[in-house]
């Protein structure tokens, strides 16, 4: 629909995950129309957060280090790992303040329908990390779906065999929600994990 | 909530209109972990917009040149002018293939509450524009919302003095929509437009 740089970049905008063509359009005329955005800084982390960025080498998060923040942070519990699927998912751990131990990025989850297996996942370096013993308890916190409790399952027959505690987080009703909103599995899970007072 | 460079650039995407925290971060992790995604290449197009989209002299569309493609096309109709709001008001336009005239890009609209009068719209160039004699009908495209018609009525107020047909999109029904779900402005329009059969 429009001439090319400008029609270049709306496609470029489109390829990214949640814009479409109306959002892809609707930034690029922004970025056109608004000389206070800093385009050129936006060109340059494009350009570097590739290079400046890696993988810890411990637990898979994001670093730009050989080792991640978490991970180099001496004051973090080593006794504690937290299992998760994604980077996304240690940051909004991080976000509750509550976890004081450390992470193990899985980098995914089984699924057979994506053909991904055990093998695909950073399982074998948390096998690796749990070898000396030092570790007292994981918990396994993959998302609450089919492929995370397959995976979550997985994890917890793969370390029975070890002197380390698994624990899963819990499930039941979201804080702030209504118990008349909530499916029916939900509703069972917050029964079956009810507390006494 | 993530290191350095990876929660720069998140901060960066949300900066853009549309993209909120989560896209954000969802976008970043996006470029960091596909490999097929070519973060140079959206680097490389932000860089050179800016440097290479200029607005056409004649209309106020995007251009790469002096004038834009379709004020450059000798097959588009001198003698009509649409009138829009925006640049991407001319491409929602040309994707409806109905209108081989030219156009004229106002910059915006007249708005006491933003500000914005007639002087800080490209009211003058149209005048300019409509001088020779040339053109024979203006067609007033500005949204149907308050602006849009408060600018479209101050325009054609301008108009009257100059032999020139001016007119105005069409008001009514939604193609596709329900008439059970019309607010009560635009199915009163719609029966003030109506059309004999």
């Amino acid at each position: 629909m429009y001439d090319g740089i400008v029609q270049e970049l709306i496609d470029e905008f489109g390829r990214l995950p949640g814009i479409g063509p109306k959002s892809a359009q609707r930034i690029t005329f922004h970025i056109l129309q608004t000389p206070t955005f800093d385009v050129a800084r936006l060109a340059e982390l494009l350009s570097e957060i590739r290079l400046r960025v890696r993988f810890c080498e411990v637990c898979g998060n994001v670093a730009e280090q050989e080792r991640c923040a978490i991970c180099r942070d001496p004051r973090r519990s080593q006794a504690l790992i937290c299992v998760v699927e994604d980077a996304k998912d240690v940051a909004a751990i991080e976000r509750t303040r509550e976890f004081r131990g450390l992470y193990h990025v899985l980098g995914g989850v089984i699924s057979p329908i994506a053909g991904v297996g055990p093998d695909d996942l950073r399982i074998a370096q948390l096998m690796t990390r749990l070898a000396d013993g030092s570790v007292q308890e994981v918990i396994l916190a993959t998302n609450p779906n089919l492929e995370g409790e397959a995976t979550a399952s997985y994890l917890s027959r793969l370390l029975t065999t070890m002197q380390i505690t698994v624990s899963r987080l819990a499930s039941g009703l979201p804080v702030g929600g209504d118990l008349e909103y909530a499916d029916e599995v939900t509703l069972g899970r917050a029964f079956e994990g009810r507390r006494v007072l």
